[in-house]
């Protein structure tokens, strides 16, 4: 079993690949809108089609309340560590569409790129995997791994129903590792594996004051306002050094090391850059951490909504009856949503006025997750990425949320290896998304890669 | 000139003007509905063909912009003080017509009362003057005062093209006082005089932070969130004592002085009733001051409403890019509206933090008013009160605006009387509106003594 044969071959057949690829991409499989639920199912069956051509056994479309999951198995050793590849076949609506340069489902090459609706996120990344596997399998006969596939196509939706398919199939998934190639490069060039992912504890609070919209005039001076009372306790949640003044709230944050701290400074990143692009003047962060430090390895609150009285043009003299907010807090290790959220729900019962009634809704929760660096996996992943770009891969942690990480952790009880391919730059859910053809290939060589040096250490 | 004739003439043909109001009520003259723009030209006609009718000389319908305007004058002797009648012809809505038990605009008597949209605001309180002006005019041949007329069909939508009526007639609208009927009594029974009048500054603050809705898992925690400061600087503008912490917003305050308060706490105030109704369990005033006092003599800052954000069903992870609030003030003697905007716009400036764009919008003002209970007008309502209901009457302050009172002293130089005979109780503004037959006649008389006590002042 030959790594240079197999990236040969990759190399060999790259413009076949991109032909295959952009098949699949000209199939419009926007999972949110209904309209679309045949060609989403057409994009399933494309995927499963091509798995089962390419060599890989125990195909199978699943059928869900929504749209179908695709599962593979190539199991051909028992001896042999197993890797669970995940990806999605379906993609964000390509709206507006006046904005893109050539249509979304007619994939395009400009410039060394691919335009289209899904090129990066995930039918490029996802398609990698598959390249991967079949130039294995073309030239060494077998994977150095066992190999199964699960696609979904609901990730754009809201992923409803993949975790009662991972609890239904904890067998038929059973793997040694998880990978997952959806998510970003840190920067142009720099081979990059995620081992961190914020969770999230989403709330919402209502604050129910007098039966009624009163006349500002007739009861201002007397009656509390709900927006009063609501604002009072929304600014009591932080101090003025940005920190949650939630009781309790850091006793289960596990605070960044030095070597993480470290390798945060290391990366190239431009607050400058990073400030302009966003309009601000200046970043405001828990004091004593840095802008990725904050977003990434440490908790924050953020109010998402907040609404109450009269909102529509010029003036209206209400004293409102009701006054809401939405709040979630991203998460690290070791905070759990359902704790976060009961210290809100205290707070906000404690903190009350004895005028108003408080509606605390928990509307859901995700864990973090952290994923350790020194599994044999994450260093395999270093490795082969350090071959395929020559140069030291770094490991990030990302401030947003991927739930099927943590659901896997949970239910399947496996580790991920987030090896992404992307850029921030490639447009994803906006017009012309691309994917760059030299990280198309890159990813397919570092998959390639990866699979010998996981099969390494097992 | 005997009294004592004029209020006879006024029992013996009370079965007579209530058939003319029912015609005045059958004219669905409701103003802010473009689709009733004739009926509320016809509601104008009506009008000022009755008042031409009873005698009333120098009648003319004014055209607007928006609804007409009427005017009349009695003016038959010099030397005599002149009284400005001012009301509104014009009516809300009336919709949820299936609440009503009997049609908004087919005038029933039922129980001592008359149920029609009007009945009490303002058409039926309006036509008591009329009627008393009648009964002067058919018994002793002559007015005691001259007498004038300022009828709007604006009132229930803004009354915008009033105050350029104002100043564009000065002259034709020149009186040595203004009576209105168009509030309520402040008990059944208890003849009472308005002197208060809150006034109100109303501003909008917006706060921009980043240029775009952010996603809150890979930013939250190192940009401020437009609705952390928003919420911190509303939060700000109240102490824990009720008081609002403007710098130097108290310092033109005129404090109530002790005959007030005796005033006010002698009122016939159920508090437990009033927190009934609107279903609150406490009250929460400026500390000191009870409600009646909080409500009607002192200011109050309202948040009359916040928008930022997600306010749709279910979960958004954004961090928002804006977050606004519209704030008035009801204001108090010696309280002038731009000076609290200001008091708003440096504290909104001085508070916003760097990473936000403040926009601080004025959006309107009106001033307080106090009138002097001891001006010979305010004692001669006083007396005509008394004499006709059979107990002293009770000076009162209303905590909401009517922007007229306002205009009257600021234009015309003119205090004004309010003699209002509604009762809370009239349903104005909601289905079922009535006005009770006693009320209307106690009315016609109270006016027809006003005018005779107010002519003696003279």
């Amino acid at each position: 079993m030959s790594v240079s044969s197999a990236l040969a071959y990759a190399v060999k057949h790259e413009p076949r690949f991109v032909d295959e690829l952009k098949s699949l991409l000209r199939i419009p499989s926007v999972s949110t809108d209904p309209a679309y639920a045949g060609e989403v199912r057409r994009a399933a069956v494309w995927i499963a089609d091509h798995l089962h051509e390419i060599g890989i056994d125990e195909v199978q479309i699943h059928a869900t309340e929504g749209h179908p999951i695709v599962t593979a198995a190539h199991m051909h050793d028992a001896q042999r560590p197993t890797v669970l590849v995940y990806g999605h076949y379906d993609v964000q609506p390509p709206d507006p569409l006046d904005l893109w340069e050539t249509p979304p489902f007619e994939p395009t090459e400009r410039g060394g790129r691919l335009f289209a609706r899904g090129a990066s996120d995930d039918k490029g990344q996802l398609f990698m995997h598959a390249k991967a596997a079949e130039s294995w399998l073309r030239t060494a006969g077998e994977l150095p791994v066992n190999l199964k596939f699960l696609i979904e196509g609901e990730e754009e939706s809201g992923s409803v129903h993949l975790r009662p398919f991972l609890e239904a199939h904890q067998e038929r998934l059973a793997a040694d590792v998880a990978l997952i190639s959806d998510t970003a490069l840190f920067a142009e060039g720099l081979p990059s594996i995620g081992y961190g992912l914020r969770g999230m504890a989403y709330v919402e609070v209502i604050l129910d004051g007098p039966n009624r919209d009163l006349h500002s005039g007739v009861y201002g001076g007397a009656v509390e306002n709900p927006i009063h009372a609501l604002t009072r306790l929304i600014a009591g949640l932080h101090d003025e050094q940005g920190r949650v003044t939630l009781s309790g709230f850091y006793d289960a944050v596990r605070d960044l090391d030095d070597e993480e701290r470290e390798a945060f400074r290391s990366l190239p990143f431009d607050e400058a850059a990073w400030k302009r692009d966003i309009g601000i003047s200046a970043a405001r962060t828990e004091e004593g951490y840095s802008v990725l430090e904050a977003t990434c390895g440490r908790p924050a609150l953020d109010v998402n909504g907040i609404g109450g009285g009269y909102q529509g043009e010029g003036a209206k003299t209400v004293l409102p009856s009701r006054a809401g907010a939405k709040i979630s807090v991203r998460l690290v290790p070791d905070q759990r949503p359902n704790e976060v959220a009961a210290m809100l729900r205290r707070y906000f019962t404690k903190e009350t006025p004895p005028t108003m009634k408080l509606t605390f809704r928990d509307l859901h929760g995700g864990m973090p997750v952290l994923v350790d660096r020194s599994l044999p996996a994450m260093q395999a992943a270093f490795r082969a990425l350090r071959d395929e770009f020559g140069r030291q891969p770094v490991f990030i942690r990302e401030g947003g949320s991927i739930p099927v990480v943590a659901d896997f952790q949970e239910v399947l009880g496996l580790d991920t290896v987030l090896m992404g391919f992307g850029l921030d730059s490639d447009a994803i859910h906006s017009p012309n998304e691309h994917f760059g053809l030299d990280r198309f290939c890159q990813g397919i060589a570092s998959s390639i890669r990866f699979m010998k040096e996981f099969a390494a250490t097992g």
